[in-house]
């Protein structure tokens, strides 16, 4: 399958940079932020509706989908995109989060790893080999390796051990790899130890893949680490290939990441705090539920232009959420991811007419996140 | 509030006539079937979705918004169709049914109804005077009066009571009823006793109504009870005026009741059963998460040409299924409606070309239950 990444521009004052992902479902612009469709569905909403708020691609959980319905139902069944309705792009990740996030239920060995599922307890064994068939059934565009992601805290002797399985791991998903297949992504891990992710990032670097993830991140380790790593593993990746940061997060975390030059970026937290009732807006976070929005005839956020916004009050919003209906979580989901893509293009945006640090200072959030990890980014003299 | 109500055609071979009710909020034809919007939103769709399918009307529920977020906060929003932004016509039942369902929680005097909020356990006493305060300020195209439904079986003394208190309760609604404010329906009541259903069909009548309902069924009657009732209550119906079956029903219900000259319908059974997985289709009524559609590619229903049967497959809807994904309602949902609005759509035509009865013999649903009472029918002279 066809995969190119072009660099449109490159920020002057930081490593942000424009760019635009080819696949043969299309293009998408970078940085990107691809909302997550964990069982084939963004959870609550249409493909018509993805593009609607400016979706140009999605994520896939090769786990979820390989425990139900099957890779091989879905394969059968015209692949992925036919099977969830959605002909652009989709990024798949190997599965290695979610093995990792099942805790004592899964066990890693050097051929792989063995796990019980969480829907139903059978046992299942994902090798690098299998996580690459599965990912080929389903038809992604964009295909992870399988790798271990490790708790936090872990010892640098155990992540040691772990990054260079998760190495020999790549490899051999590299082996497995299709010319007609997906593009395939290695995963940098390492811990929050400078060294190993250095090492993990160039034995990757060198055996040649179409682009590089930064993994084991946002398990539990302090907001300053993932800068650290972040900081620590960039400058061993090519320029030319995109640098997907995986899981990750925060409108704050998003800003920092692009600075530093990543491209990719893929997170429940729109989704997720949307059905929670928690939004997103141009004057902070918001939690619906509250009080002070009973009678609030006015929109959520009167700065937005989604279909939310354009159509419905922050009064109807709390009684909808309050009421548990359905068409509660839609709204919140539209109102949220379009706030994530609006500020995706914002970010473009800023690039490419060379004001990308200004756009970064003049964003301001509720928990002060940003200013904070402002002043550090400031004294590491980006 | 205008309010207009007009044959166009009768059919030649039953009661079954097509009609349109005039309201503020425009017209919609008749036969025609209400979806039910509970607390302000038909369950996981938009009003552009309704639109759509097809829908022209929908039903609110004065008990749900009257508890919350209170038809105070509704008025002062601009009305409950800006604030769902709905802005077709909607009826609004009184709440009767609702109060009824609430079971020992309730107790029924002459002046009203008392009973217990089902959300917070808040004592509440509603009277024919409130319920139309109520649904003036909800802002209702249509209201209904306020109506006590008597469980079945009831003692015949105990409905001729309630039936009786029923109608001086409507006459206190219309007593109530505003020249601006909505068209006003009564409810005949009268339990499964021919002589109180005739009775008080007789007294409303003569108080003069903009429409009247038959209330109290499918409170767990036999199915042919229903049908007796709409036997015995039509004929002391005006012909002139709209004749609303609460609450009714499955299609057969529906075919049956257009027969014997029914014009409007509501019910919650499309919506539910698609929320739990049961949809309707031209083959009969199915379940969508049984083994056999686990890897079926078709759409769920191949004469179908709603939203769902144009994008997805069987094998699709069944994952969502039991995924339990939001999505799986919305589309389960979409195709449901598609099939009760395609049904009234066709009932319309079938009496405008002057074949009804034979559209009535052609359609053949699983559980038999059309067939059976077709011939009860017949037996009865139509």
């Amino acid at each position: 399958m066809a995969f190119r990444f072009e660099i449109i521009q490159t920020d002057n004052f930081s490593q942000g940079r424009v760019g635009r992902v080819e696949t043969d479902h299309g293009s998408f612009a970078t940085p990107a932020f691809l909302p997550v469709g964990t069982q084939g569905s963004v959870k609550s909403l249409t493909p018509e509706e993805l593009m609607e708020i400016g979706v140009e691609a999605i994520l896939g959980n090769t786990y979820h989908l390989y425990l139900r319905p099957g890779h091989e139902v879905i394969r059968k069944l015209g692949g992925l995109h036919h099977f969830i309705h959605w002909d652009r792009p989709i990024l798949t990740d190997s599965g290695g989060f979610q093995i990792f996030s099942l805790g004592s239920l899964r066990k890693i060995t050097e051929e792989g790893a063995a796990f019980q599922s969480h829907l139903d307890g059978s046992s299942h064994f994902l090798t690098p080999e299998k996580v690459m068939e599965i990912q080929i059934a389903l038809g992604s565009d964009i295909a992870m390796v399988l790798d271990e992601c490790v708790p936090y805290p872990s010892s640098y002797e155990y992540v040691n051990i772990s990054m260079e399985r998760t190495s020999r791991w790549a490899k051999r998903c590299l082996e497995t790899k299709r010319e007609n297949g997906p593009a395939l992504f290695a995963i940098v891990q390492g811990g929050i130890y400078r060294d190993l992710r250095k090492k993990s990032a160039q034995t990757l670097v060198e055996m040649g893949f179409q682009g590089y993830a930064i993994g084991g991140l946002s398990v539990g380790e302090p907001k300053s680490s993932m800068q650290d790593v972040l900081e620590w593993t960039i400058p061993f990746l090519p320029i030319s290939t995109p640098r997907y940061l995986m899981g990750i997060g925060t409108p704050e975390d998003i800003l920092y990441a692009v600075m530093n030059g990543v491209d990719l970026f893929d997170c429940v937290l729109p989704t997720r705090n949307a059905r929670n009732g928690t939004l997103f807006t141009s004057f902070g976070k918001i939690s619906i539920k509250q009080a002070q929005y009973a009678e609030d005839g006015r929109p959520l956020d009167e700065t937005c232009i989604c279909y939310t916004c354009r159509n419905y009050s922050r009064a109807y919003l709390r009684h909808l959420y309050l009421s548990k209906e359905i068409l509660s979580s839609r709204l919140n989901t539209i109102h949220n991811l379009y706030y994530y893509i609006n500020l995706l293009i914002k970010i473009r945006e800023a690039i490419k007419a060379g004001r990308f640090l200004e756009f970064y200072h003049s964003q301001t959030f509720q928990d002060g996140a940003l200013r904070n990890s402002d002043t550090h980014l400031q004294s590491e003299g980006q």
